[in-house]
This record gives structure tokens, sequence and C-alpha cells, in this order.
């Protein structure tokens, strides 16, 4: 399918949600958990549940349409991104518009696997109400397809010489994530951190498979509180997500973020495994 | 156009812009404040100025069609709304995509502008951060496509008996607007209140219109701070937007909101004239 009628309320609304799935050797990757938060995202927006099976069968249908286009045998296939989007659907309709894509990973993401990133610190610009003046129906926590003002901070961050941005609470000053994907930091002696999933940072399904794999491992991954300065004292900061896997972080707010080669090799290996 | 390519990032981000006319005898109203707003949303996003000409030759020329179509002979139009749309693009081409429909007014709207609506007043469940913590490209002043929140605060009204949300502000309890209208409120000796547009209010083009052909007629209309208690004393409250044009609120958060049968029918008459 390669439209959207255009009274539909993801086009006139933003009003969806969506999941991104990496294809790895034509098998979707960590998908008990995209379809999970996929549910979960369903159920906050009171869009009615998009069911498992006809999803991971049209997966399957459209990564063998996609390799068989590009003449892809099996044993040499690329790695590509299937997008999972779900709406409320056309107004003259009222039936939910359900589609996904199969398309290679943009260059940016390939790029940024090996050089890592330069990223922006800066608060979100709004925060959530929490207690007495909370509303039952805002839920940041699903991905919507309202990204405006993700999209609007890259551009800003572009325009500073940067790839990212990072956002931090402007009351206090903790680590949220960065404006499409999860922020981990390893620490010394095996230890990895990431600030605790809530109404103001999306659960990531990339991060929560890197610290299941990590700790059977034995390493000791904790979701906790972050500041800035623990990024700046970090062995390595990363950025993950389906698609980019893993990026590292090369530079905060213009100051340089070390790294050890072997500390590197060993995460991606550890992001490379926990993925499969 | 009767689609969208799904990878418009209109679709994927709801990254996009619109605005909403209303037409009347075939007229499209109030165009000038629209234009302008259409380009300030622009700006607000870093689209490319949408221009103006076009916009105009293609409403009218879709506007006949759409008459035409619908066999209405000059003189016996029925009213209709047409929205803009304009998008950042499609992720393949990167050139923004813009369009425009016209299609008839929803029932819902032309039974409420008779029978007024019930309201509930709700804090927005989040703040837009003002001074330090602003930052430069949030724009809640631009009508983005980003609605998913003001379509669950409906969603939720409804689920309790209600027909709308009106806003307030969750620290000082200022009113802001309803969740796709700006709220005015009539008081004694021809005076029309209206809470000034800012970072959580979006500049009402027909709140404008109203207030500029008011001004004229000898009514004192002022843009300032109104809470709920100034809702509950006024003569009468509403909600005004391009389609709905005037709507009464006749009940907010289970109380009554009363108001004359002259008083509605002079605020009924001054809206329609002041949208010539």
């Amino acid at each position: 399918m390669a439209h959207v009628f255009w009274d539909d309320a993801g086009v006139t609304r933003g009003d969806g949600i969506f999941e991104t799935l990496l294809i790895r050797s034509g098998e979707p990757m960590n998908l008990d958990k995209h379809v999970a938060r996929f549910r979960r995202s369903a159920e906050a927006l009171d869009l009615p549940d998009p069911g498992v099976d006809h999803w991971i069968r049209a997966t399957r249908q459209a990564v063998e349409d996609y390799y068989r286009e590009r003449g892809e045998a099996e044993g040499e296939r690329s790695e590509a991104k299937c997008v999972w989007t779900m709406t409320r659907g056309r107004e003259s309709t009222g039936v939910p518009t359900a589609w996904l894509t199969v398309r290679p990973i943009d260059e940016t993401i390939v790029r940024q696997r090996e050089t890592g990133v330069k990223a922006l610190s800066s608060p979100r610009g709004y925060t959530i109400a929490h207690g007495e003046n909370e509303v039952p129906w805002l839920n940041v926590g699903a991905k919507s397809l309202n990204y405006t003002a993700s999209m609007a901070a890259l551009r800003w961050a572009k325009s500073r010489g940067a790839d990212e941005v990072i956002y931090v609470d402007s009351a206090d000053g903790r680590v949220l994530e960065a404006t499409t994907s999860s922020v981990i930091v390893v620490r010394k002696d095996k230890k990895l951190r990431t600030p605790a999933p809530g109404p103001d940072i999306v659960a990531g399904t990339t991060q929560r498979a890197i610290f299941e794999h990590a700790d059977a491992l034995g390493y000791r991954c904790k979701a906790k509180d972050l500041y800035l300065e623990d990024l700046f004292a970090a062995e390595s900061v990363w950025l993950v997500s389906a698609v980019r896997q893993a990026v590292r972080v090369t530079e905060l707010d213009g100051r340089p973020l070390a790294a050890t080669p072997e500390g590197e090799r060993e995460f991606r290996a550890l992001v490379c495994a926990a993925l499969d």
C-alpha cells in the first residue's frame, strides 16, 4: 500500500501509533517487545487492540517481498527497517487504518553507528504534570505520531553542528532520553545504567533487550536517575534504538566523551547479541 | 487528490500545519487572517513560506467544483469547510506536500451551533516552559498536525457526558482555550473578553475577526486573563472557531451557564456579520 487517505486521523491529527523494527538476516529482531509496546500504545490512546498474529504474518510477507524485489538471496540479506503504523482511521469510516513498510536503513544511521554522534543537552520545553494536575489522557509514554517537537529539536541541533538532542528535566536536571532513542551509560566494572521509563521517557525495547542479555552475562544493570555529570564521568554513553542499535555519543555540549576501543567493541558485541 | 504517500512527514510524524476555513455562500470567510496565520505557522515550524495567491486560487477552484458536484447553484449554496494542509513532505523527496479539501460541515457542529455544548474544565496535563527553560523550537502557537492530546481530551469529555474541554492553566487557574476553539466571554454593558494568545493559546482568527467588528460597533473588547469564576459570572460564554462560528457553553463542570435569548441572538448576529 502506497497511500493513506487525506481524511485519515493519522494525517489530519497525527492520531495513531507506530513501532520501528530492525530486520536482520531477514528476521524481525526483538519481536515480542515490539508487539507488547505496540499493544500498550494502542491501549494508552484508546485504540482497539492491534492484535499480534496478523502483524507478524504481514511483517514476514513484506520482508520476503522486499528481499525478492532487491534480489537479495538468503544469507546475503542486508539490514532493513520495518515500521508498523495504526491510526484511528478515516473520518468518513472510523475504522482504524493499519499498514507496515519495509525499507533500507537510512544512510545517516548506518554512518552514525560507525562515527557516533555529537549531542546537545536541552530541556524538552514542556513538563508533563504529575499528581493533582495530571490528566488521564496524556500518554506521552505511547509511541504516537506526534513528533513535531522532536523533529524541530533535531533541526535545532543540526543548525548548531550537532546530530542529536538529549533531553534533561528542567526542574531537577535528570537525563531523560534522546529524540528517538534511549540513553545507556556504561560505567566501570560492567555496570549499565539507563533513566527509568515514565511519562517523560518512552520504555525502550532495545534498551530492555540489552539489559536482559547483559544481566544474564553478569553485568549489573539498573534503571536509575542519571545527570549530565554521570554522562561526562562514564566509560561510554550510548543512544540505542531498534534501527540504530547502538550509537556512541562522542561529544556532549561541545565536550568530548571518551571511550576506549575495547570498551566500544565490548558494548557493540553485547548489543548485537542481545537483539538476536 | 485523495491520497497522501505513507512516507509523508505529515503521516509519519504529524509534521505539518493546517488551517480550516468556513465557506459561506461560496466564499471563503476571513481569508486574510487565515493566510496570515498559515504563514506564521509555517515560519514557526521552519517550513517554506506557503505563499498566498495559489492557495486562494486553489480554494476558489475547489469550492466551485464542490458546489457543481453537489448541484448547488449560486444563491443556494450550503456552508462548507475548506482545510488547507502543508507538510514537510515525503521522506524520499523532502519536497513539502500541500493540499486542500472542501467538505460539508460536520453534523455535530451544525447541531452544536443550535444547542450549545456542555464543557468540562481541565488542566492540559503539561506546561510549556517560559524563560530559562524555554526551547526555541517548541511552537505550540503554530497550528501543527499534533492533536493527539486534544482528541484524547475530547474522548474523555464524551465519556463523562460532556462535549468539550476548556483548558485552564494548572499553576494559576487561567482559562486558556478549548480543544479546537477560542473562548469568548460576554459581560454586561457590551464587554467582550478573551484570554490573550501566547505559547499556550493559539491566536484565533475567528475571535480576532469578532473583536475587530465588535470594536467598530462600540463594544469594549479586551484580551485579558480570565478565570473559571469569570465564566460562571458572565452573561454568556462562547467557543468560537472558523467552522463552528459561535457555540454557546450551556454547562460548565456540571453547572448550567445561563444566557438570555436576546443576548444569544445579539452575539450570534455579531459573529455572523464579523465573518462577512
